[in-house]
């Protein structure tokens, strides 16, 4: 049987990695084998992309050839690593995925929601989320959470009004592929959103 | 006024190169100013990621990863050099540019046409051509007119067949784009086909 894919998304700050850490500790208790990837990178070639992305020297880079490179860079690691797992009938889950792409790029740094929305298709054509956990906290309270509620208040405007595109894209993408997103909303603490997010991926036969 | 793209296209072998050298040769003889290009690479980004795609280091690539690096690589280009020179009102001269991919790529390796076409359209918005040379000439005849009959005859099949996809793929791209595509039939000598090239960039007005 063909395994699935969870991915993790939301805004700066939700709590994702700490909740991608609590996923990964409940299955290792429970005995359920999972692959747990991390983008970017993840191969040999993905890091070689990576490492062009983020190098200093290559401040000329605009946003179209950064945005293909992140696609270069993801296409290659569904191809040798997601894909394989996925048909070994393995778990994989994903810390951060093509919404990511879609909610930052797509949407709030606007290089095109829909054209990266096409290109999201295409390059996980064979291995789109079966479920797509969305951590939904709006990024001011986000920050005020994290930080309290001074350093939330000093993040300056411009930060501030491109996590909130951030958030609206994510908005966007959450009602385009409802199917697939699972909504939590992280308001209680961070077992209380555990204990909901385990329920619901058991709810949808992805986890036992 | 905003400068004019020409793009040369066609299989192997059909004379390309020798037309875009006879093109430089006329609009330096009666002074015409314009940038020449050659992809992939021309640019310092483009280059790194040209070493990417081409090191022998690298045999794992999957044809998804390459065709978005391919695109990387031109998306820098066309920010970096292209759209500036059509700016400030330049005449460009590509070998080689989005028809390619459609071609290659997307139909005779089978990554998709439609796809290509989306991706092409996604990374050259700003900078479609206003007119692109197409020499056709089926692979056979290419093949048979350089080397002489024994050579096209001793083609393995399946390059021959390979080759012929990628004509199939440009005739479809030629039928799409009729509007810009100035479709050029390399029957005569070299100078023949150049004149024709001239007398079509001229009525176009793309060229004096």
């Amino acid at each position: 049987m063909r395994g699935k894919l969870i991915t993790f998304e939301g805004c700066e700050g939700v709590g994702k990695s700490t909740q991608v850490r609590l996923l990964k500790e409940y299955l290792v208790k429970t005995r359920q084998e999972a692959v747990f990837i991390r983008e970017p990178g993840g191969t040999r070639i993905s890091e070689k992309i990576r490492d062009i992305i983020l190098s200093i020297e290559n401040k000329e880079m605009f946003g179209e050839c950064e945005l293909l490179l992140y696609n270069a860079s993801r296409a290659q690691l569904i191809s040798e690593v997601v894909k394989p797992a996925l048909d070994e009938g393995k778990l994989v889950v994903c810390d951060r995925f093509i919404d990511s792409t879609l909610a930052y790029q797509g949407y709030a740094r606007g290089l095109g929601f829909e054209y990266v929305k096409t290109l999201n298709e295409f390059v996980a054509k064979d291995c789109f989320p079966d479920a797509t956990v969305y951590l939904d906290l709006n990024p001011k309270d986000a920050f005020r959470r994290k930080g309290g509620a001074d350093k939330g208040d000093r993040l300056e405007s411009e930060a501030l009004s491109f996590h909130n595109r951030v958030y609206e894209g994510y908005k966007r993408a959450s009602e385009i592929y409802s199917d697939r997103f699972v909504v939590i909303k992280p308001l209680g603490n961070k077992f209380a959103t555990h204990e909901e997010i385990i329920s619901a991926l058991r709810n949808k036969g992805l986890i036992e």
